[in-house]
């Protein structure tokens, strides 16, 4: 049965209180408690269909481990989904029972629910509420762009949800106290609002606070539109290389 | 007088053990540290001539506080070490004895020598030798490309170094042991071995340990081969942004 994993699923988590981690309160350091709390509750929820990337792809590997060749692996990532979270060939080649994944900072995806309908990939950002910071990084345009492609030439829209948990935090003596959690749907949110910041690794950036959601037509519409709106992003970076990071410095090599 | 701050210079350093910081060991978290010891050490042989960045700062400004307009502080800042060190109109109108400027991790550098003949920039580079990672990021290229127009446009290259301590560390029980320290000179490194990161933030990144040390013309040569290396990195990027970032998308968005 599919889930729809909204702010009110995650209502039992609104006082939850974390231990402040040691050192600097930095976003990972500040975030990982978090997401492991998140990952805690939607597995107790959902023993048998929550998994973080890596154990997925360590149970998938391993309920087929007749399957030792590259090209037999590749076969169980079919799809968008399939493109998401795959690791790519030498991580499938290496894969091995005595050598399996890790955890990862930087899979795609957080928390994987599994299900015959729809899979979900959940991201979890956090936020201290008392500092004003740059809107974290969500995922890369570019790996935005692959998956757009997979997704207009699957035509699979119908199976995959992307959500992005928003947990706004504030220090409390030694506690870090969750303040507000939010959810927010990946594809109702308008391309044409959607900001890539190219110097930050080309990464899409915004606050899941308030991030919009009034897009009104289907996945692969959304993959297309998410396409023209890169692609003019990327047109308007090699003018800004241009008017800004070459021409001032022309006149000094002119010789 | 001016010093030599070579690899010997430093030679007092290298049974240097800290204590492991608390929290993850990232780049930030055992770098901090290992900045303070060589800070200390600096200061207690140059008392006078030793600062931190914001040090100097709020010394220079301290020492003409009848200055109080950003005109007459922005003439504080003479030549190219003067736009390095400057923090912006911003910070030197809202300065004020009461609301000095306090230490900040994007300051250019971590470590000033002050001296009548020559100023020397001192940025110290640390690295977990038992990790194979990716080379830090020294400074943003466009910055650079800044100051070569400074250098160039002052002519001052006499009057202004720019050094690297590479502390390469190895992790011990509770100790990061310093195992070995070393001194680059920006202005002997070809400017042809430069590699420009642009997906991150547009740095400048290499191994302070194995950067080239080959270049014999003097600054204002190397500010212009720099700038030629830097236009030609530049215009490198638009024709990736064209061929990776834009072309196998385009035939998904023709209709």
């Amino acid at each position: 049965m599919s889930i729809k994993f909204d702010k009110n699923y995650f209502n039992e988590l609104l006082n939850l209180k974390i231990n402040k981690p040691k050192g600097q309160l930095s976003g990972h350091n500040s975030g990982e408690p978090f997401c492991e709390e998140i990952y805690k509750f939607l597995k107790k929820k959902n023993k048998i269909s929550i998994f973080k990337q890596y154990e997925y792809l360590n149970d998938l590997l391993t309920k087929n481990k007749s399957k030792t060749t590259y090209q037999e692996r590749e076969k169980l990532f079919p799809g968008t989904f399939g493109f998401i979270i795959n690791r790519g060939t030498v991580s499938l080649k290496t894969w091995s029972l005595e050598n399996k994944f890790k955890e990862k900072q930087n899979d795609t995806a957080d928390i994987l629910h599994i299900n015959k309908e729809v899979n979900t990939i959940i991201d979890v950002k956090t936020k201290n509420i008392s500092k004003k910071g740059q809107p974290p990084n969500i995922i890369s345009s570019y790996k935005m762009a692959q998956i757009a492609e997979c997704l207009i030439n699957n035509d699979d829209g119908n199976k995959i949800d992307i959500n992005y948990v928003g947990v706004d935090w504030d220090l409390n003596n030694n506690y870090l106290d969750l303040k507000e959690i939010i959810v927010k749907d990946l594809f109702l949110i308008n391309p044409d609002t959607i900001y890539i910041n190219w110097a930050a690794a080309l990464q899409i950036q915004f606050d899941v606070s308030n991030v919009d959601q009034s897009y009104t037509k289907n996945k692969k519409n959304w993959a297309k539109d998410y396409l023209r709106v890169y692609i003019a992003s990327v047109q308007n970076r090699k003018k800004i290389l241009d008017k800004k990071f070459i021409g001032p410095f022309l006149y000094l090599v002119k010789d």
